[in-house]
């Protein structure tokens, strides 16, 4: 079986560890994705990577789409060719640009036209388009092209988003099946499908139960990373989660402090990804087992123990949170990789270690013992 | 010994191969030093410092001064301990600045008053803070305070710099004396002395000459990195090494194409140390065995080969052109990265094999075919 996914144990309240297959490899689940967007985790090689442990690396359509081209990437021989990863992929639709870059682009029914934010050509990205580049770009997981309902729209809108991602991903399903689901390299693409809904309950439990009809590898909780407050954004993810089989891997997009990623796994979420860990090092903030640290601050400058003295990664273990502030307070380009190296280890060996207090039935006491403890330092 | 020199192997033509002993292990000679002005190669870590084979590495006075200041550095156990690095380093006095930011700089006969180019605030340096300051530091080698004279001085000027080079050089000395050569630390600390005398091989004369009487643990030729022609610069440099010992060790400030390189070891020159290999890769240029190649041009956009087909870093052994050049088209850290680390580990593989080479009689046949490659690449 080149994709499939399994659940290897399972606690009473819902959180599951498992394995999902891909034509790349086994990825251990629940599973934190490094963001690549451009074929990169920012500052960290692949060799970093594998050494953090990452099994599956997210990359974006959108941005490979404009640079390099995904023609280069097929050339290369797909996504986990052309970076040097190797491993499993996947990649994002370009769905959230329709968000995040809403001033260029122009939504219609069977599509978006958007301007390049790089050099304001034009560009038409339909369902069918998007697998195909995604079928030349060859990651184990495809996203549809969807359509987030922007926070805080009145109902009608949410609703439209609501129809719109649905039927673009039917009209997704079509061309994938095109092929197989076969990538220009000739292998098994899987593709997720994306519950929306905003923060509506019900709107969110009709996303839901429309796409788990349509039977697909696995299914995405999206638009919850879009600002609203914790317990509306868990409310909402719990509506979704209610609706999504238990047999297929769930993908929460986008979000993930270390209490999101916990709380998740709680709720039965299987895959994670977020820019926080590697977005906040090159901005002076490392995730620690003892909680949110700011290098800027002067209490770091002498400092000569280590970021986090229970992280065994070489930031940690190499170097001293007073060399880290001089690097950070120089803007050496040193400091934003290695606090993105110690954060991605960071958020990897979290997910490693709730794994295994699942697979260990120890779940309740690890995820209280890594609560308890995260907190105790708070920049 | 705690530092100390020998030479291996001599050639016909003055090209030596040694050994330079220090506090922190001993570095074999000739050898690149890479530049990390503030306690950081730019963009690398130490890890990959040592998997290039890196021997000691140069840091300096001046920035550490004003961050992190010298006393967190010496509270860290010195440069080799605040760096992560451990190995051994030497620290550049802070002379050039006086070059470098000539407009912040008023020199006397006594030292010289700065405005300090990250907030304007008043410093001043002295020969005896200077070698203080270093003492702080730590490094293994000293570089006194110098003056080099700006190029196309009036004789008189460079007249002067030289006799004020010569007086603060016996202060160092005398400051150098008052704890018998110890560091903060209580290691052994080495001072070289700096012949300048600009582009006038008289004046290059008397300062080497002068110099020599005093007996120090190495002789630098300074101010030969300042931008004049080739054949006028390597005259400059060869009046100064033909005044020079043959029992010390023998540093060429600053400056390092691969030719540079391989034609101040044929001139007996031991130690180099330049901006050259960091600053060009974070500008997407790459120094290979085929010559100097610049990763944005189209032509490498397909070229799913390695940078340098004869290069065993890890940039040449996981990545391709193609990818490389994605990262630097889009500016992503990793593509700075990623050329810092083969550059550096192009030019310390240059010296290791113009090293062996020296070692087996065979130096004119490995110049030859270094040279004789470099250059079917040029872009």
């Amino acid at each position: 079986m080149s994709f499939g996914f399994e659940t290897l144990a399972r606690t009473p309240g819902g959180a599951r560890a498992g394995r999902l297959r891909t034509p790349h490899g086994d990825v251990p689940t629940p599973i934190f994705m490094p963001v690549g967007t451009r074929a990169t985790v920012k500052a960290l090689s692949v060799s970093d990577l594998r050494r953090a442990g990452a099994g599956i690396v997210l990359a974006n359509t959108y941005h490979l789409y404009l640079r390099p081209g995904v023609d280069v990437v097929r050339e290369a021989g797909g996504l986990a060719a052309f970076s040097g990863w190797g491993g499993p992929t996947l990649t994002d639709s370009g769905g959230f640009q329709i968000v995040s870059l809403a001033r260029l682009c122009e939504l219609d029914e069977t599509g978006v036209t958007f301007r390049s934010h790089l050099d304001g050509s034009r560009h038409r990205f339909t369902p069918e388009s998007v697998v195909r580049f995604q079928r030349e770009l060859g990651a184990d997981v495809m996203m549809p092209l969807d359509v987030p309902p922007v926070p805080g729209a009145p109902a009608d809108e949410t609703a439209r988003a609501n129809r719109l991602t649905l039927a673009w991903l039917r009209r997704s399903i079509e061309e994938r099946d095109r092929t197989e689901g076969t990538s220009s390299t000739g292998r098994r693409q899987a593709l997720f499908g994306i519950a929306q809904g905003g923060f509506d309950p019900a709107a969110r439990r009709e996303a839901a139960t429309a796409l788990v009809e349509l039977d697909l590898d696995g299914y995405a909780a999206g638009g919850l990373s879009l600002g609203e407050d914790k317990g509306k954004t868990r409310e909402a993810l719990q509506v979704t989660l209610d609706h999504l089989p238990a047999d297929r891997p769930r993908y929460l997009m986008g979000m993930g402090t270390p209490e999101d990623l916990v709380d998740g796994i709680a709720r039965g979420v299987d895959l994670f990804d977020c820019v926080l860990p590697t977005r906040n090092a090159r901005n002076a903030q490392a995730f620690t087992s003892g909680g949110p640290v700011n290098l800027r601050l002067e209490r770091h400058a002498r400092d000569f123990g280590p970021l986090d003295s229970e992280c065994r990664c070489e930031t940690c273990t190499e170097y001293t949170r007073s060399y880290l502030r001089h690097l950070v307070k120089t803007g050496e380009m040193l400091g934003g990789r290695l606090l993105s190296l110690h954060n991605v280890h960071y958020y990897l060996n979290l997910v490693r270690t709730v794994r295994e207090a699942i697979l260990e039935g120890e779940f309740e006491s690890a995820r209280a013992r890594i609560l308890g403890r995260y907190g105790e330092e708070n920049d």
